[in-house]
């Protein structure tokens, strides 16, 4: 069994519940911090998990009464209550922080002037208290921490998609070349992903420095709803979103099928995306914990996915698996909207997660969990109601009118 | 006469107070934006502006009174007040904004984890409010911020500084390249510096997205204390930090010969650096509003800087000037104790800014305000007791340890 604390920032929401589990089974001693955030946003766009959310002291009460393992939770906003994390800091000594503690989802950090800053004043505030933290309490605590892959803009630069580092020549005055390692130029299609960009910069300098022991795991889009641990009882089950802001593409096209609805696909279908499933997910976060990097390292940075698709490839999958019908409707992103993405990340693999692909087998294991509780899906909850601006929102607009009318 | 509203966030700071007279004089209807923070520091800190600022009304007042020209006032605090920001900017529908409005020392924002935390905090939402607040009113609104050097990290990189962005070769899986524009990979040394690194992105995405005309000006160190416009009357007198937070490295080594205080070197003085006269960056901003990028340009870059120094030189100068004494110190700053800096700015060059080098008669003007000034000094405030880590703190604690005892 493993030793030492793990402190996961985020550990109510839809990858920090399931990796806090899956530390605590491991044998890590696991304290949750959370402000419910995720809970209060499902409230702000009446869009609930497909699944039933228990409330966490239900959680932490079964997992206890399964496993006889002891959660803690400390109530506290990563973008705020700074002294309350040193306090946690302080009094856990953990190795190791996990912090998912960021408003997670591109569209609704779209939405609204209002969603733009929560999503901005939240993720780096969060960050940066974090990091402070550890400097003020212990330079040893390991921070590992959820980025995503969408900070490479998608292969845009062409060539391979590296993991975070990017070799170039600089000119000399004398007419030679230095070669120098960069992070790779970042590209973000959203405010959510720009956040993730400069928590780059922020680890970049907590590394160097404060000599933090730093890793960011760049994630695809994760599919899938349950692990090992969340399907032992009904009470532990993960979040299964399926709305217009938090619903991640393949998830969404999965339960679209299983209710009847036609699957939406942005656009021409043609941007391609790297994927992952939550098992893999929570196993990868156990791993980078387990093989720290040293004081002085520079950030360890893992593209944290398996495998890449094209959504119209998916939605053709899924269509073939279900027989649902495909819509394309207007793309309400500012992006290409067709894009190759090719990416390496022998980090990852290092890991030694064992890659869980698409196959049928989990897909349909997602319709059936999407099926048993689809009396609880809200239809008008589905379509993407979050523009990038306001001409995107004009042609949607024009668009749905011109259905409506015919 | 020039016409049209300009928005200055920060008109009561060091450069946006001159800014703001600036462009009353040339005709502009000015309205300044501040909340008084860097009076609120100035407190804080006990360490005040060597030269006697009045309070803004009497600025204002002695402003009108003189040129018989309004600069409006709207007191709020653009890292919060949304609403307020985007009242302003819908009231008074200015063709520009400048973005001042940050916490602009290195060695405050590594003071503490308070230090820290409002430095970001302060600056990162600042920069997201006024973009967002110009998506929601107007799209047309430039915005002129002003950012620093220190974003490049003064060279590291190797070759030529250029303004923001670097061309690179891709490798493509075909074994052929494809040539890319990147942004100039940043290297921040400071919690303040990274802020600035993180608005990058922000102008980035603002400008991609929404298509925002926005001017960065990468500034070099401030010298000066006076413009045309702040001489007219001693109300009108710019500050004139000296502290070893707030005080730039020239100004402060003036104001050090003219008190009778040895002038103090950080590490070997080996730091090469770049400066620009006060009168240059007021011009600069002006001339930068007078031509905006068009909608759907990526953000023009401006390296707002005239000379390159080392330090040590600068020292020696001013000791040659003035007979004061060197001390070389134990640096409290993480930074190469010796770097080359070469920078290329044609676009400042080409907004046809007379530059202000480094001349006797201004050198002297300062240590002469400086003189006038000196019964308001406090020589306690003088060393720079910010150190970037604790290992940085404890050389220089036995440093002076060492001296006090001999």
């Amino acid at each position: 069994m493993a030793e030492g604390t793990v402190v996961v920032f985020g550990g109510d929401g839809f990858c920090g519940w399931p990796t806090s589990l899956h530390l605590s089974r491991a044998g890590y001693d696991v304290v949750i911090v959370d402000n419910f955030s995720r809970r209060r946003i499902e409230a702000e766009l009446s869009a609930s998990s497909l699944t039933p959310i228990r409330s966490l002291d239900e959680r932490l009460a079964t997992w206890k009464a399964l496993t006889g393992r002891t959660i803690d939770f400390r109530q506290l906003d990563a973008s705020t209550d700074f002294d309350a994390i040193r306090d946690v800091l302080s009094e856990f000594r953990p190795l190791a922080c996990v912090h998912f503690a960021e408003q997670r989802a591109a569209p609704y950090s779209m939405k609204s002037a209002a969603c733009k800053r929560y999503t901005v004043n939240n993720n780096l505030n969060a960050t940066n208290n974090i990091l402070a933290a550890i400097v003020e309490v212990d330079r040893n605590i390991q921070c590992v921490h959820l980025g995503t892959m969408g900070v490479y803009g998608y292969g845009a630069l062409g060539g391979v998609v590296p993991e975070g580092y990017f070799n170039i020549k600089v000119p000399l005055p004398n007419g030679t070349y230095v070669d120098r390692e960069i992070l790779y130029p970042p590209d973000p299609g959203s405010i959510y992903h720009m956040t993730k960009t400069q928590d780059a910069l922020f680890f970049q300098f907590y590394a160097k420095n404060d000599k933090l022991k730093i890793t960011d795991l760049h994630q695809g889009i994760v599919w899938g709803t349950q692990t090992p641990e969340t399907v032992l009882d009904e009470s532990l089950i993960n979040r299964f979103d399926y709305d217009g802001d938090y619903g991640t593409v393949l998830n969404r096209f999965l339960m679209q099928a299983a209710v009847g609805y036609p699957l939406t696909v942005h656009g021409t279908g043609g941007q391609t995306r790297a994927f992952i499933h939550i098992r893999d997910t929570v196993n990868c976060v156990r791993r980078a914990i387990e093989s720290p990097p040293e004081a002085g390292d520079r950030v360890r940075i893992i593209n944290q996915m398996t495998e890449t698709h094209r959504i119209r490839d998916l939605a053709a999958l899924v269509q073939k698996l279900t027989g649902a019908d495909v819509e394309n409707i207007p793309n309400p992103r500012n992006e290409a909207e067709e894009n190759e993405l090719t990416v390496s990340n022998p980090n990852f693999q290092a890991l030694g997660v064992s890659a869980t692909t698409l196959e049928h087998g989990l897909l349909e294991e997602i319709t059936a969990i999407a099926r048993l509780y689809r009396d609880r899906a809200d239809f008008s909850k589905i379509p993407c109601a979050s523009y990038w601006t306001p001409e995107r929102a004009r042609i949607a607009r024009e668009h749905f009118d011109k259905i409506a009318a015919e």
